[in-house]
């Protein structure tokens, strides 16, 4: 049995391009505890950070071997008493057709609290991480207002929605109408900023005029700066992401307004998700719910064929697509 | 009877000189409640940022009048029960011979806890803001890797030693080998740098090969820059101040490193120390015994005569002086 995998082939330097990667077809291993058929399979943002040969808090990608994240799919061979053919499970093994490993590298997932795909989106790890950066990095209480970048994407689509069910103002950012659009109609954020079309500083000014008690951090730069000059007394900002830099060949200069932090008394936290999975269950307990209630609306991208799986991830840097990117195969 | 006192003339712009201020001789008010001949008076960094006109934690200085700022004195005629002739006192009233106002302006010290002079330092806001980053906001931990910058400054004397108290491995930065000097001989800390004379960036990861847990902030600039390179994963920053940028006219960007802050999963706080004010009581009582018992080693740059106070302040820009600067009148 024979499966396509999408190999990383260069490290790339500043935006990577499709001849950075390559699709190969590979001999499965018929010896393996498991053989899982994948359905679906994520491309995030933080995979950038992976491609650069560096110490980091996961180790880079390996130069010829298959890009690793968040997949979904279904046992087709057990060895293993813990799963068994049929079995629905999550995997980090990434962008290839079948997946083999030891029953360590699986996780079984219940699909009755919601559909496979769901479980690299809301019920997944984009979902945990926003819950994460509102409730466990930024204490978000009742009632404040909360602002967040990137907010149609993976993370920030579900961030501003967790968010409004605990009755805060939402203000979100994103670059275009439509977008925007997605946010107020469906998601109720209750302001949506087209950051293109006009000065951030000033709309967030309109938007908070009392001021951003939580900054949910996805893009850095601008939105970073805008942010703090918009902050309250003793605000708090969760570091998840900083898609701006992600692709800068030089390092690029930080915020010009970062002392506001001692006059204003902000803390600014950086995290990872990954220190948080202890609270995987309970999150999907709770998340499911918000789903199935219709009070969480889940915001998707598919794209059909590994073999567009490089193109689906140069589309997160240009902000061209909605929510959460999946491959399907 | 008349009082000499330091005003404010103009709002400069970066760097202050002395002529935006003018000494004044004006006449004591009599029929105030309280008088307090000052005997020293207080010149810290955080004035530049009262000198702007600008919405900020404390009101911007009036022009014309004096600065304001701790001064210690002993009271000199009261007709309220709370003070008698000769009670050592503390204010917020700033560069002037005389102090005069209600009761509610003034604060009795005891001075079997130390010397007057040292309520403007150690057992002053000084030493409760280094006690604060340190234990209230970096939450420091006995034994682990500190660094404070601006280290032979007022308040990074005390943290130095402070940190010291707790087994806690020291690193400081200063801007001379005087400076350094002291750090080793007198302060006790493990490694002093001279910012000036090499790479800090290089001699922080010499000096402290598996990484900084609590970084001290006074300073900003390439100090804050070379610090989030060689934080540790889950460190803490307490931003204390930032002096390299208070007489910035142009705002200048912010550490390209700062998306470090996401991997290394850091938190950075900015604090004032007047909300911990509540502390102080306890505070005094556990500085007191340390001062005593020669465990810690209060440094101090005494100036006389108040027209001296314009020099005095711009020599915290220059970093020429070591330790707390006062004024004595």
């Amino acid at each position: 049995m024979r499966s396509k995998e999408v190999h990383l082939l260069h490290r790339p330097t500043g935006l990577a391009t499709e001849g950075d990667f390559a699709v190969r077809s590979i001999e499965v291993d018929d010896n393996a505890d498991l053989i899982v058929r994948n359905e679906q399979f994520s491309v995030d943002p933080y995979m950038r950070g992976r491609m650069i040969d560096r110490k980091s808090y996961l180790p880079p990608f390996e130069l010829n071997r298959p890009m690793l994240g968040a997949a979904v799919g279904k046992v087709v061979r057990s060895r293993v008493p813990e799963f068994v053919v049929g079995d629905y499970v999550t995997t980090m093994l990434g962008w290839r057709e079948y997946a083999t490993g030891r029953a360590s590298d699986f996780q079984k997932i219940d699909v009755s609290l919601g559909s496979p795909s769901t479980f690299l989106n809301a019920l997944g790890t984009p979902g945990l991480t926003a819950w994460t950066g509102l409730f466990k990095v930024a204490n978000l209480k009742q009632g404040e207002t909360v602002f967040v970048s990137a907010a149609a994407g993976a993370v920030g689509s579900i961030a501003c929605q967790l968010a409004k069910t605990r009755g805060c103002r939402v203000i979100g950012s994103a670059g275009s109408s439509d977008k925007c659009e997605w946010l107020t109609e469906v998601a109720g954020v209750d302001s949506a900023i087209n950051y293109k079309s006009g000065n951030l500083q000033t709309a967030l000014a309109e938007n908070a005029p009392g001021g951003i008690d939580v900054y949910f951090e996805n893009v850095g730069g601008t939105h970073l700066e805008a942010a703090l000059d918009n902050m309250k007394t003793s605000g708090r900002i969760a570091v998840c992401g900083m898609i701006e830099h992600y692709n800068d060949i030089e390092p690029r200069p930080g915020p010009r307004n970062l002392s506001l932090i001692i006059q204003k008394t902000i803390r600014m936290e950086g995290f990872l998700v990954s220190r948080y999975f202890e609270h995987f269950f309970d999150y999907r307990q709770e998340m499911s719910a918000l789903v199935r209630d219709g009070k969480i609306h889940v915001a998707e991208t598919v794209v059909s064929g590994i073999e567009k799986a490089p193109k689906a991830f140069l589309s997160l840097f240009s902000g061209a697509k909605m929510g959460k990117i999946l491959v399907t195969i």
